[in-house]
């Protein structure tokens, strides 16, 4: 698969492309799209770029009923040199792979994919905005196209990525949030899909982001399906915690997303020696923290929005007030690096960065 | 909105119509759709009955991203006198509403529907089979229509009614199947989405299922997510047991699906003054009562099969053989019982059905 050609047709318009201090997140998409598809007979076969079109697909196709799809979500950064810059996209493929198995659908050449996905990038590259926050984000997902309504997976797939020139996920830019510790609605339990990147376990959270919003909190934070205690994760977001001066992270347990950011935030803390863990911590524990005047900081990782700082927790009818609501020093400092690392402004001493030549 | 009218094209070609006795489950769909469109502006609106033809969507369009999807089944049989009836089409809709709220998508018009529905099935009269276990299978469905890739509830939606002529779900008719007790995978936990019929539930099944096919089992049974003990459903289905005399099914407990079959038997059992609990039942008391002589049926229930007769249980290494491997006697009263009242054969002493004229 490694060795096959991509096939590429130029569209023979081109949109105008938004200004830059006028982005949104993931609203407006480029000229031009990935397609790949899936049959039993071939495999992933006809990968090509095309012109960014509409699909068009039966009403019983497998995608409109079963929630059988998987995706990614990067970036690209522009650098003042006018480099084009992906951070750790291996990462991605590894994660659609793991996400694939869950879901059983057939697994992805990720090599060839980060080659096709540069191909994409590289045509594209004018739509990639340079201001402060701004970014190209990647959207690689796959859909069942089978158009039969029995219970299995299908046996047709496709394969797509998409652009999407981004401002800042939170369009104040980086700034702390408010957080509603979730005591009712469970994004997803060990032996479920909370690891996989799939559309279920954002369709299932929707519910409780609703009912924190008319309360006046922009995010969730999840506590584990069984005994609703420990914690998970925040929105689409993995959460940290710096408690007197220790920093912790709910642990790899089968139901949390394992996110690159997330990682990344783990590797950079042990290169400057910060103590830190992945462990099990509970919202008890956290509040006792606060309680004792020892919870410092606590910070979502993302994709999305990089490192978003809360200010604040609603855990029952206590409010958590963390850091006078301001974002923190650790927090605005590791934003900073990653942020600095992936435009290509900061070294990059773990390689993470790959360029688009 | 009950007073919409809704528009009618009719399709400038018919397709050919499958033999009766060719029918597979699914895959062959009517000459004629449903359509309504979703708007805050506007409401549901739009209403109209037009050729059974492809959907055109953006590749940004929310449903191949985040599984914000419900839908719902049923059926519509032609009797022998040549009416058409339907079987508690009003369930359905009940059901549809709250798989809405849970998916934060706008609730519809249940009485509304259920006219568009009749006036779809009359169009599509000539396609429903008459065949013994045949039917004509009825996929109402509402998938989000919006193209953004943030994670909210769309704003725009999309409700579809499409039709299938369908066999028998097992090919092979009414006759037990082998079930594997599933110990890993978790369908379902309270405060998720459990109760909704919305496609993340059934992506999540897959990978299961799957593995249980692999052992040579047909199906899995699903045991609570919490602490891994007690019985929810098995596959698509819910479940009953026969032991010393008395039907159990678990109760409704916020992660169960709850389906019109099951509803349906619990009623008649009532009627016909067999005894029955719906309470919490645990595999080890399922196991206790096998190795008791105790363990007489058990059958899964739900629209597709109707009945469906378990002739065995693999629980970790143990092998639970039902009534010799054999359909139960009161499993096939309930399924002779059930297909008499839903195909017009039988009396209906609780106007479970309605006609379409």
């Amino acid at each position: 698969m490694t060795k096959t050609k991509i096939d590429v047709t130029l569209s023979a318009t081109r949109k105008e492309k938004p200004k830059s201090d006028q982005l949104e997140f993931g609203r407006v998409f480029t000229d031009h799209m990935f397609v790949m598809d899936y049959s039993p007979a071939k495999g992933w076969h006809d990968p090509k770029i095309v012109p960014y079109e509409p699909i068009t697909l039966s009403p019983a196709s497998m995608v409109f009923h079963y929630g059988q799809t998987v995706f990614e979500g990067l970036k690209a950064y522009r650098t003042k040199e006018d480099k084009v810059l992906l951070f750790r996209p291996e990462k991605n493929m590894e994660r659609l792979n793991l996400s694939n198995d869950r879901l059983c659908i057939p697994r992805i050449d990720g090599e060839f994919v980060i080659e096709a996905l540069k191909q994409l990038v590289s045509i594209e590259k004018d739509w990639i905005p340079t201001a402060e926050g701004t970014s190209l984000y990647i959207r690689p997902f796959i859909i069942p196209t089978e158009y039969y309504l029995g219970v299995a997976p299908s046996k047709f797939y496709r394969f797509m990525i998409i652009l999407s020139p981004v401002g800042s996920y939170y369009k104040e830019g980086i700034h702390p949030v408010k957080i509603y510790v979730e005591n009712h609605y469970v994004r997803a339990v060990e032996g479920g899909t909370g690891k996989a990147k799939t559309g279920g376990n954002y369709a299932s959270s929707l519910r409780a982001q609703e009912e924190a919003a008319q309360k006046g909190y922009s995010q969730v934070l999840w506590l584990d399906g069984v005994e609703k205690k420990y914690i998970e994760e925040v929105g689409s977001m993995n959460i940290f915690f710096k408690i007197n001066g220790e920093v912790v992270t709910p642990e790899v347990n089968g139901s949390i997303l394992e996110g690159v950011t997330r990682k990344s935030i783990l590797e950079l803390l042990k290169s400057w020696e910060t103590p830190v863990s992945e462990r099990k911590i509970s919202m008890e524990e956290v509040y006792q923290a606060y309680k004792d005047g020892q919870l410092e900081e606590a910070f979502g990782t993302g994709t999305a929005a990089v490192i978003s700082p809360i200010g604040e927790f609603l855990y029952d009818d206590n409010k958590i007030v963390i850091n006078n609501g301001e974002t923190g020093e650790l927090s605005k400092k590791l934003y900073d690096t990653l942020t600095g690392i992936q435009k290509g402004t900061k070294q990059d001493p773990f390689n993470w960065v790959t360029e688009v030549k």
